[in-house]
């Protein structure tokens, strides 16, 4: 099944907005084996969204589109799909009651120029929008549905999910594809590939795509096959021949973060963390909160961006720092000890760097980070990252959290 | 000038990655005064980008391609171009010449495989990569300009802003508009709308967008006139106006974010900061450190996630723990007050909440958020956040960040 989504805002073709939506769209649609064709964005002119859309219901299997629902003048969608199926807008009486009654919920009356978005096209069937005011729509031209979904992220989605796939899979469409990720970090894409390329040919039925970011390469492993459960099994063997070149450096296989897995061991083993960060200024600690529940685990720790904080809230010494400076192999593993004994954690991890623009030296460039590990014993790396302060600071995050996920699992530093 | 933008890549239509080249493309082209009226999004399939570049072309007064020029057999768009203007591929001395060099610059032998980026289609000007090996092209098709351009977003934009932009100037395109932006937080975007509706109607050849994300409503302000002088004029007018209407809410006049406005103010005051963080688990001092030098002003500060480091690191009191709770004003302002003492900076920031999904209460529900100033008088605020961990965490340390630009500009509090 070939779908095209058209997806309408001024806002994404003058820079304002990133699409967020083709992708969300195309992942759970790729999941039940349809194949995305192509998307358009196109802007809230009625002209070129019926062309966009006629053109997309000619080609396509199926037609999703968002945006274009709102109550502003710029909103024109549901009128230009009503035309394209020769359909007049009519008051829908259950649609006006749920609009009204959601601006009851927050104690507001329903503007009058809300009752636009109770008009829907005959013959159209209403899709519900539990998030918002503005219903979703499907139309049907010539046997191609059309799924006219609000713009609006969190209201799409709550539609792909509860509406559109369970229509499409009751038109016979299936996963007949299973999809795994082996997640790796600390390891160039040139080296993966150059790993993994061996095994590459004799992974049946498999499409191995490389989608490297800051966080590491992600191996991307899709499968087709005749039955669901054929798919998943040539999906995990095939993911299990990968994840095996790529060892140690495979924190994941599964679309999970490393904060998540390093919830997972921090749970299962009882352990408790605390962090002392110089060049990340709070990221680390961030990214281990962002999981649910890390307050099991997570104690806090210090955001050491002076020197002065690092000796008198982690009992750095004096004599360290100005005998290596604060970029140093010591300075890290007495940044960890510190922040661990302090925090009576059973684990300290530190991470101190030179994140730029300035502050390089010949010895110690932008872009030099140590992090260290301190739990039964102390780990410590040095290492080099480019691409700016951003990206040098997002990377020293990642290689703190991949120290702390080799030391919980007493893996051997090569 | 009408644009087209035609984006090629598997990867974006099977859920894999968001396209972010449209965004920056599209942002660079309007600030010229191009209207770019289609971005078509197409597999690594010749034929769909044949389909789509030949639309393109017959539509839009310029093109620009992304995409699709890597060497492995996946990366079509320069073959198809060729075919679309009937020219040959040849090898360009020039060309190669460069790409080993970047390998050996590397320490690396140029891979046979690389000599096909050298191939370049007969009366094609090249468009120099400066950070990978793929050279982006500029073919002509009837008069209208095809720019092919690698997919990577950092070769992308260098070609865009050195090479695309300074060619469509020299064919007469100029900056006839002028963008501003209000940035507003911490105010609703119904009442921004509300607020500005009085004012709009007065505003001479001016657009207006809102733009509401985690870090508050953004007004983008886009004027058109006869001049380029003209439309800055109108634009800093417009902006004015409606700055006017929303104070004490708007934080920055242009594309700075909160934590780059307060570098300023801290730089010019001369004052230090340290933080102390809560649920917010270390986003308030990461965002804080995004700016360059921020070391000049921010010390660091403390993650007291447990009760027992808001203790020993803050000198929070364990009565009022046990008294008041870990969210509540009190602890709130020991914290702002314990972290200002340790680190010996000017001002402390603290915030504490919490964010979910779990440990709410029917006082105390998931969301309610304080926010802490210590300055030379203590400033806290109740706050109350929806959305999910995430969310209430990211608007948690954006409204720490505003209370702490509303210290140092001694506004009044609502």
């Amino acid at each position: 099944m070939r779908i095209e989504i058209v997806v309408i805002g001024n806002e994404l073709l003058d820079g304002s907005r990133v699409d967020q939506n083709t992708a969300y769209i195309a992942a759970r649609l790729t999941e039940i084996g349809a194949e995305v064709v192509r998307s358009v964005v196109v802007p809230d002119d009625p002209r070129r969204i019926e062309e966009a859309l006629k053109s997309a219901l000619l080609s396509a299997d199926a037609v999703v589109s968002t945006g274009g629902l709102g109550v502003t003048t710029d909103d024109r969608t549901k009128q230009v799909a009503a035309r394209l199926v020769g359909a007049r807008l009519a008051l829908d009486e259950r649609v006006l009651a749920r609009v009204r009654e959601r601006f009851e919920a927050r104690g507001v009356p329903m503007p009058q120029v809300n009752v636009s978005q109770a008009m829907v096209p005959a013959g159209a069937r209403v899709i519900d929008n539990d998030h918002g005011t503005a219903p979703g729509l499907l139309i049907e031209k010539e046997g191609v549905p059309l799924f006219v979904l609000p713009g609006v992220p969190v209201e799409m989605k709550a539609m792909i999910d509860g509406y559109v796939v369970p229509f499409l899979e009751g038109r016979g469409l299936r996963r007949l594809s299973a999809v795994r990720l082996v997640r790796t970090t600390g390891i160039p894409e040139s080296r993966v590939a150059e790993l993994v390329e061996p095994v590459a040919p004799a992974l049946v039925r498999t499409e191995l795509a490389y989608l490297p970011s800051r966080a590491g390469v992600d191996l991307k492993i899709v499968t087709k096959a005749a039955t669901l459960e054929e798919a998943v099994r040539i999906a995990e063997e095939s993911a299990e021949r990968i994840a095996e070149r790529l060892e140690p450096y495979v924190y994941a296989r599964g679309d999970q973060t490393i904060e998540e897995v390093l919830g997972y061991l921090l749970t299962m083993s009882g352990k408790t963390v605390a962090v002392a960060e110089s060049c990340t200024g709070g990221r680390v600690g961030w990214r281990i909160t962002r999981v649910a529940g890390s307050s099991a685990y997570f104690l806090g720790g210090v955001i050491a961006y002076s020197n002065a904080l690092k000796v008198s809230l982690l009992g750095v010494r004096d004599a360290t720092l100005s005998a290596y400076g604060a970029v140093s192999e010591e300075t890290a593993r007495e940044m960890a000890l510190g922040v661990r004994s302090r925090a009576g954690s059973d684990y300290g991890l530190a991470v101190t760097g030179i994140a730029g623009p300035d502050g390089g030296t010949p010895e110690k460039p932008v872009g030099l980070v140590y992090v260290a590990a301190a739990g039964s014993e102390v780990r410590i790396r040095r290492l080099r990252f480019l691409g700016g302060r951003d990206a040098v600071r997002e990377h020293a995050a990642q290689a703190a959290l991949e120290l702390l996920r080799r030391s919980l699992l007493g893996i051997a530093e090569e």
